[in-house]
């Protein structure tokens, strides 16, 4: 279960290579279409009126990549609990790893108060449970 | 009168210059900038919920710019009616034109609708013009 | 013959819309996805040492677009002459028409002196040709 | 010694905050306006012929920001030894710390192979050594 993202001209630097920036676009491209093939769409998350602000990103960088590379990305539970979601992500070009990185995510109701998942939405809070090896119950 | 925008480095692309695209955000920095000058801060107008929605944009490409160049843009009023407003845009490096470019904007009310900056906001639209050469009244 | 982009979160503004410098890049993403259906792929171009920078651009807003929209961009060859390309760009959500655009392209040597595309790649300046209604040859 | 980046109206997102990989593009303009703060810049590192690819970042976001904030940056050599570089980054806006950074840097020849900075540039080295705090020399 990959997503995929074609590197665009646009996206690179003067280094001939792609802005480091873009990456933590790309995770987003995967999260964002992760949660969708769980069930769990961003757009209807919002409709609902939860927003769910990044809390922390890490990238490393491993091999360039540029334009027009297809770049593979895996998205993994790494961690959840009641208020904090981990996810974790490794980008392949072929069969070279080019990037790992870790996003941490809470969630907030409209008026902007963390909101427990696992009381608020427990069929979303299981699916992420069972991905999330070693997760605490 | 002028804004200045410095190129960054992530603004450029692999063919080692500032990508065309970013042209058009520059337009949008010189622009709020210049609104602001002349009493009129587009934060403010937002607060007022009138919303200005970007009707058209062209951009000719003279020069191409890169990191780290200071560009310096100037702003002008070329027409205003009641409801539309078009600006162009001179950018330069030094004394050398670089970019020219225009927009073309409306402004709503947060329903959407089209509202009359001549009616709602006289003395924006008196001062856009005079600002504008030629503008009819 | 449609080139799709899907709007991502990243794309969008306060507004809550696509910001619209980032037709521009849809523009480039469509571009570069036509020339290369009809065989002229742009990492090869680059490879052959030409560079194709952007003279002109524009762009007629005509409905806003948002995250997570499917925007379906056809390109068209409006005009090409020896030294120029003018392409055309519908933009449809759906049934829709969000966006119309333009934009003219140049050809230059890697030392930046202006090329003939129908002396130096006659296939390709037969094929633009071919695809452009009315263009003189 | 503060960087200042006024938070541009395309840099937001429809959250209504700024999007979160711009932070990564801010810590970009920080830095290198720290390095030719020290003296040394890198478009004169460019021309040397030295690249300094980005390893890895990481990125706390403490508080949201908007268009059109105006983020103070300072940076801080954390680490330095012969063939990395350890910067730590504080936003601010007014008294309010709205995000934490790092990122990590190696240094290569133009024909990518990794250079000593202690060795090739001795008085940069000494420079980052004396900012760093705890460097081991």
């Amino acid at each position: 279960m990959n997503y995929k993202h074609i590197v665009q001209y646009y996206e690179t630097d003067k280094m001939g290579i792609t802005h480091h920036s873009n990456y933590i676009r790309f995770m987003e491209e995967a999260r964002i279409w992760f949660l969708k093939e769980i069930g769990w769409g961003y757009d209807k998350m919002e409709e609902e009126g939860i927003i769910s602000p990044v809390v922390s990103v890490s990238c490393n960088y491993k091999k360039t990549t540029t334009f027009p590379d297809e770049i593979a990305i895996s998205v993994s539970v790494l961690e959840v609990n009641q208020v904090k979601l981990k996810l974790g992500y490794t980008m392949t070009v072929g069969e070279t790893v080019v990037c790992t990185a870790e996003s941490v995510h809470c969630f907030l109701s409209s008026s902007g108060k963390p909101i427990s998942i696992q009381k608020q939405f427990p069929e979303f809070y299981q699916k992420l449970c069972e991905l999330s090896r070693g997760a605490k119950e």
